[in-house]
């Protein structure tokens, strides 16, 4: 009976939502046969990993030939049913705002948990470490959440084959995956949840917050909010999709009549997020102030990233955290921004897992050594939603 | 009859919309006499700049002694009235939407005029040239906003006596004002206009425009007016410094419920610009919003003014452009955000004629040499508003 641990998201990208309003048998799979846990609470975020096994029937097939005992009775073949077990970490994420309902259900649903200790770090393992411990009746083990994220971080670089790729609008294909490489370090780690930090990475052990900034996911899903009423980030993120941002933003062109020639400022670039809803005396869309919204939020990330990567001689830039969610204008714009600000000199890559690097960092330290982790892997032993 | 130049800014600060409202006369001062003018023409404002004489009537005392011939008529002095003409630069400006307006007015009163061209600059040369040409009946001669910019701060600073200043909030004296000195080089710009422009300035002649920012004084005003239904910049202004931005804010004590002390993160440290906004289902105050998004605002423009101070190794950092304002909560912001960033190591500097260096360096192309503007300055030969 192999064992061997499955990455597995259960949540789709785009569907964060889903944890709340689908039937939960659906999102939080498995949980009845949950064995260990690891919560990382953010600032509007809990994301959630669980290591259960899954009982599958699996066909054996024996095969004779005719100089076997068995041949006497004329068989061939013989088929089997077995049960094979796997293993599986499977990722959740709600709204804190959920925290309450969803740790009731987790409660409900256990039955053959391994644990008597849940992994827990980010921001709020303090501020619900009483609420997690009497709900779930595991003791609350909180881990740094710096060292969580890296360690998860690291984790993704070295063993999950696709996880980090560079995004390409234009290219004839958008998603340029990278392999999986020993030597990852050093990088610069750009965290875009409600804010963002920014790490400097120099080894498994060595890296240092150099830079954050409060523009970040918390931002866009309230400012996002005030603008259009709409409660959801994925909305936000669809209502963005749709829209123009160049008629909420001021671009160089509305205000030099093109391009301004001897700075390099092409007449398309934003000189000023907004600029327009300042005077004009009409209405904005939706979708469009969505837009300029997230282009003002990725624009500025990417060139804080880049500066930070040149002050400290970073090439490259990996980007986690719940801002992205694999959206393409997103992603699109903090390279465009990268590659605007440090001429190429800088790479941006997006990771598949962005948004649980801490939950997978605070699982692992679950175990004293995660070597059986690190199996070579195939996109099928490590699969990502 | 003495001729000298006074820098003199008709509007005092937090009343531009006086030029719209008030009795033109007021604003305008003795355009009647007006000599030369610039203009500067930003994404969303205005600048214009105009010397022109003032004709006072002044006392003068001639006194006698007994051994002079008046010594006969028993007087001691004799009082006399003579007239005297200085003569001023004034600076006025306006919204970019009421240009026509002003011009008209321009014209109209102009009486005494000397010249046939207006020197004019920033991004709106261009495109309002034609306009200008046919209202005030002067060529527009064109000049380089960046070159305009430079010269104007570098004036400013090496003539202008308590022209830079530093903003210390909790300090005994609020505004620590520098002495002008001959060696001003180098040093970082950040002109905050619609926009922000950043540049490197290493000497009269050179200077590079290193980086920018779409999040500027234009976002300020746009999104401003999106959330708050106001749509007058110091409007905003007065809002913001009524507000709590934590109420809107997500700090680090809401998420982590104190500081994080080990990446030396205070508590009231804000982790997310209207995080709190994204799910709260309730009314935020105008006076919160404002206040929230000029933190965020000034903050980011802090932080990436601190990161090109670094990379490019400078330690004073000038602020310009029209969106500060003299507004203490913009000036304390910026300030604290530079001190946060670089532990010291760089120092803000705010401007008095912050919103004009542009119309002033643009006029001071019109003079071939101006050596004639570099008195030993005194406040009150060089008095600004």
């Amino acid at each position: 009976m192999a064992e061997f641990v499955r990455l597995d998201s259960s949540t789709s990208r785009h569907t964060m939502d889903k944890s709340i309003t689908l039937p939960p048998d659906e999102i939080f799979r498995n949980l009845e046969n949950a064995k260990r846990f690891a919560i990382d609470i953010g600032g509007s975020l809990t994301k959630l990993a669980y290591y259960s096994t899954v009982q599958h029937k699996v066909a054996k097939v024996r095969s004779f030939d005719k100089a076997t005992k068995e041949a006497a009775s004329d068989k061939l073949y013989e088929i089997s049913v077995q049960e094979e077990v796997t293993a599986r970490l499977h990722f959740i994420k709600f709204e804190n705002a959920y925290i309450e309902t969803c740790l009731d259900f987790i409660k409900d649903h256990l039955v053959n948990t391994e644990t008597k200790v849940i992994k827990a770090t980010g921001g709020g393992a303090h501020k619900f470490k009483e609420l997690i411990e009497r709900k779930l009746g595991l003791k609350v083990d909180k881990e740094d959440e710096m060292t969580c994220l890296i360690k998860g971080c690291n984790f993704v670089l070295r063993n999950i084959p696709h996880e980090a790729f560079v995004y390409a609008k234009h290219a004839d294909s958008e998603f340029r995956f990278q392999t999986t490489q020993p030597d990852i370090f050093p990088y610069l780690l750009v965290n875009i949840g409600s804010g963002v930090s920014i790490v400097k990475v120099e080894s498994e052990d060595k890296f240092e917050r150099i830079g954050g900034s409060s523009i970040g996911g918390g931002t866009f899903w309230g400012l996002g909010a005030l603008l259009t009423k709409t409660k959801r980030f994925d909305e936000l993120l669809q209502l963005a999709s749709k829209g123009q941002h160049t008629s909420v933003d001021m671009l160089v062109k509305d205000i030099y009549g093109g391009s301004y020639g001897s700075l390099g400022l092409t007449g398309d670039l934003i000189a000023s997020s907004f600029g327009k809803s300042a005077t004009a005396d009409k209405e904005f869309s939706k979708e469009d102030m969505a837009k300029s919204l997230l282009h003002m939020i990725s624009n500025d990330i990417g060139q804080l990233a880049c500066l930070y990567a040149k002050l400290h001689n970073l090439s490259r830039v990996y980007f986690g955290g719940f801002f992205i969610r694999g959206h393409p204008v997103t992603m699109h714009t903090i390279t465009y921004s990268i590659n605007f600000f440090t001429k190429g000199e800088v790479q941006a890559l997006f990771l598949r897992h962005e948004g649980y690097l801490g939950a997978i960092g605070a699982f692992l330290k679950g175990y004293i050594t995660y070597s059986r982790w690190r199996l070579p892997g195939s996109r099928a032993m490590y699969g990502c939603g």
